[in-house]
């Protein structure tokens, strides 16, 4: 392919995408494909010869579109926003064109630089800690992961790194070995999947501390936790708090978490994937109390700032504990600015040697949209969260399970999980919204979280129509089932041998 | 933002793109910036209201350009090809439009079965056994990882889960902290510095054996290894070999390496980031020798397959080793069909929870070259390296440091290292070239790597005659210095208490 035909190619995507994007509400939310769909439908070795862009364009709408869950749909209300925008997606496409590696300031400084430059403009919208910012003297600063994953994984390994070193120090009796066996981390069980995978990876157990029954984890459980591993001879060495939980965006309380890692030397971790937005306005400023006593922290910018994913920011108070852990240098990786000045070799505060111009289209996205456009999206998200919530509380057939939390909405049909389970099936059957289910002390309830590209009142109403319409329907079929088991179960006790019950009826 | 502005920023960024990569030759392709150029250029916060995308075209042609380090450029030659092509930039930014989640088959069936038919493909493609493909009966398969790190990385986290569980019921005397304290893995001195981080990250020391005088990793250095640690009461867990190492693109011998594997059931993984390609070529079919015998094998797809990073095929022969020792699920991840099929949940298999559509660039970029394209390509690569080794053979004050290999040079000046040394920082500073330096057995040398998306013989001749020219420049001078040395050297004579010398002076 030309530049020629590239022109055309790239301009014609240009118009699928805006295609897609404008009329999104004509797609079901989710596809209605069985498994194996696509390895039916495609050939099973590459092309020999190549083949027109055109004809690729015309597979897409023919094969992939089928097979896509429409993320950015209004009707998309499952796990957290994964938003793009229309200036994050040309950012991508500028940075793959310019097909840059960024694991050095020599690798191309401008890539380095903007991500100082974003990732500090970004720490002052969301009010962060000033000792987080890289303009600031001092070790701390921000970087771009992958993903939130990665960003919990790095502090993890940084702080059981750490935690080796000073304890070779202050008990040299210890091997190594000794001491790897005895190290700690602690989370909530609310967190995220990724905390107790992140365990996994660094082979050092996360214990899931019992979350309070508002399902916020605090500082006494953790002290109780510590205090009775140290006395097994254990040795603690992070906690991962969460802003806000995966289930129901609980918001695990940071001041008094702090008071017991710095008391136990303890790493204070807070993985604020999707909550951390909402540092940027006033009215939620009591969710930022503690954010100036924790080592590291974490905010996805495809979840509230409109960039695409792949794009987590991480920022540490010292920066130095990571490249310390990190950092395996080669002869072709130094350069002649290296150490010279303040400007970061990214490359050591990550897993990967390899990284993107991620900052690109950060840049370009904030800069299109201004601070007040970021503020007014996700205010947006708060107002139809509430238009959600106060739906649900004028329907008596309904409970909520946890209260609002920005732009998620945690709710239950009143009576046996089996309603909620059925609704849910429904709904799923029906591919016109899209929610998870999640569980808490064994009652099941759904996770209405506002998300996709550009949600309006009206896509509140849809979702709302459909959840009320499904629930009368499952209903008039428990009654018809009760009623029919009613008779069923008469029947039985007149046919001995005979061994049908609701339940079995019910499924 | 709205549809119609983003018809117009994403025409004219296709336009920019295209002009940028058709225009490449005009930049040098080292910039001329310092170290801070482009913290002073730009705002100290984000915009508080939205700026015009052209604006932001004109930033970045005005402040990002310049600080760009053009590795689309032929005239770059350090590290390995990081090569995007036209069809690739296009399947980013479609990817960024869908703007999906793929950690499970129902966030996108499209996004988990493209990546199975695009593997598939790709294995084909190589030759690679059989046994990796996820069309063949048996728990083997393909996935994408973020880069050649993550790779490897995920191979030994999942050697060493498994190590742990067999020696805990092989030897249940021993401790789960002291199995992990006994583990040991293996890799050449020549590989590159993510295997050496992968055994950070993992606590697991990596033991970095010599390579013969070829720079090539044998089955003899690994079992005298072996022999020595497991008689020292330690557990060896994997061995990373290279095809080829990031020095100078040297093969392991993986077949004798294959074999001491077997006989300790150690995992064998081999990163074929780079020379991976050539398994395309019947005329390099030597290369896959072994493979057949290897537990898992990475190889990236921006070094030879023009998908732009990040992008790294990886594949496993067994991936349930993997998927065991990283599943953590939750219940908001579980799905219908979960389990139920062939299709794989990628999640399991990598790091991350999060994944993007990557399978869809390289698609996209498979089709519209076909495997006849792809072909071409890795052979205009060594045809190309082909032309430079000749051009260094011809000149006899260079000497090649290793055999050329595929598209990789290694080169120096004869003579003292300072001589290459001041070679490079000339060209460095000149920014026509950038190639960087390597080492072995306290020689210097330089790597000429062919690079960029559409190298040609002419820019091969430019490199050389920039080599060429700066090399007698640079012996020019040190004649001039060694001269003023003498004299100055006849001086001191004369002048006691004066300590010049020759060293002093040609810094």
């Amino acid at each position: 392919m030309d530049a020629r035909e590239f022109r055309e190619f790239g301009k014609a995507a240009v118009d699928f995408v805006a295609d897609y994007l404008e009329n999104i509400r004509d797609h079901d939310v989710l596809p209605s494909v069985e498994p194996g769909y696509l390895l039916d439908l495609l050939p099973k070795q590459m092309p020999e010869t190549p083949e027109t862009w055109s004809e690729v364009l015309k597979d897409i709408n023919r094969v992939i579109k089928p097979g896509i869950t429409h993320w950015q749909s209004p009707n998309m209300h499952a796990y957290y926003p994964t938003s793009v925008s229309y200036p994050s997606i040309v950012g991508e496409m500028l940075a793959s064109g310019f097909g840059i590696m960024g694991f050095s300031w020599i690798c191309s400084p401008a890539c380095t630089e903007l991500e100082v430059v974003v990732m500090d403009w970004l720490a002052k919208f969301l009010n962060l800690p000033e000792h987080f910012l890289h303009e600031n003297e001092g070790p701390g600063g921000g970087v771009i992961q992958g993903s939130a994953s990665e960003a919990v994984l790095v502090a993890v390994l940084a702080a059981r790194e750490q935690a080796v070193r000073r304890l070779r120090l202050s008990q040299p009796e210890l091997s190594e070995s000794e001491i790897r066996g005895k190290l700690i981390a602690y989370s909530s069980d609310q967190s995220n999947s990724c905390i107790e995978k992140a365990g996994v990876l660094a082979a050092m157990p996360i214990k899931l501390l019992p979350a309070g029954a508002d399902l916020v984890l605090r500082g006494d459980a953790l002290k109780q936790a510590i205090e009775q591993d140290v006395a097994a001879g254990l040795i603690p060495v992070i906690c991962i708090a969460s802003l806000g939980t995966t289930g129901t965006c609980a918001y695990d309380d940071i001041e008094s978490l702090a008071s017991i890692c710095e008391q136990n030397e303890v790493w204070l971790h807070v993985d604020a994937a999707y909550a951390g937005g909402a540092f940027a306005l006033e009215e939620c400023s009591e969710l930022r109390r503690g954010l100036e006593r924790v080592d590291s922290l974490n905010f996805n910018l495809h979840k509230f700032m409109l960039v695409n994913f792949d794009c987590a920011a991480m920022w540490l108070r010292d920066a130095n504990k990571v490249i310390d852990s990190f950092n395996v240098d080669r002869i072709y990786l130094k350069h002649k600015h290296e150490g010279q000045t303040q400007i970061p070799d990214f490359r050591h505060w990550q897993i990967p040697l390899g990284r993107r111009f991620r900052a690109l289209k950060v840049w370009i996205t904030f800069r299109t949209l201004g601070a007040e456009g970021l503020r007014a999206h996700i205010r947006k998200h708060i107002t139809l969260a509430k238009q959600f919530e106060d739906l649900v509380k004028a329907d008596e057939r309904f409970e909520l399970i946890a209260p609002r939390a920005l732009g998620l909405v945690c709710f239950r049909a009143k009576g046996e999980n089996e309603i909620t389970s059925q609704l849910l099936q429904r709904l799923m059957e029906r591919k016109k919204i899209y929610m998870v289910k999640a569980e808490h002390c064994g009652r099941l309830f759904l996770r209405f979280a506002v998300c996709g590209m550009d949600p309006k009142p009206s896509d509140i109403e849809f979702a709302w129509t459909e959840i009320q319409t499904q629930l009368t329907s499952v209903c008039a079929e428990q009654q018809v089932n009760t009623r029919k088991a009613g008779e069923l179960s008469e029947l039985t006790t007149h046919l001995s041998g005979l061994h049908v019950t609701n339940a079995t009826l019910q499924r």
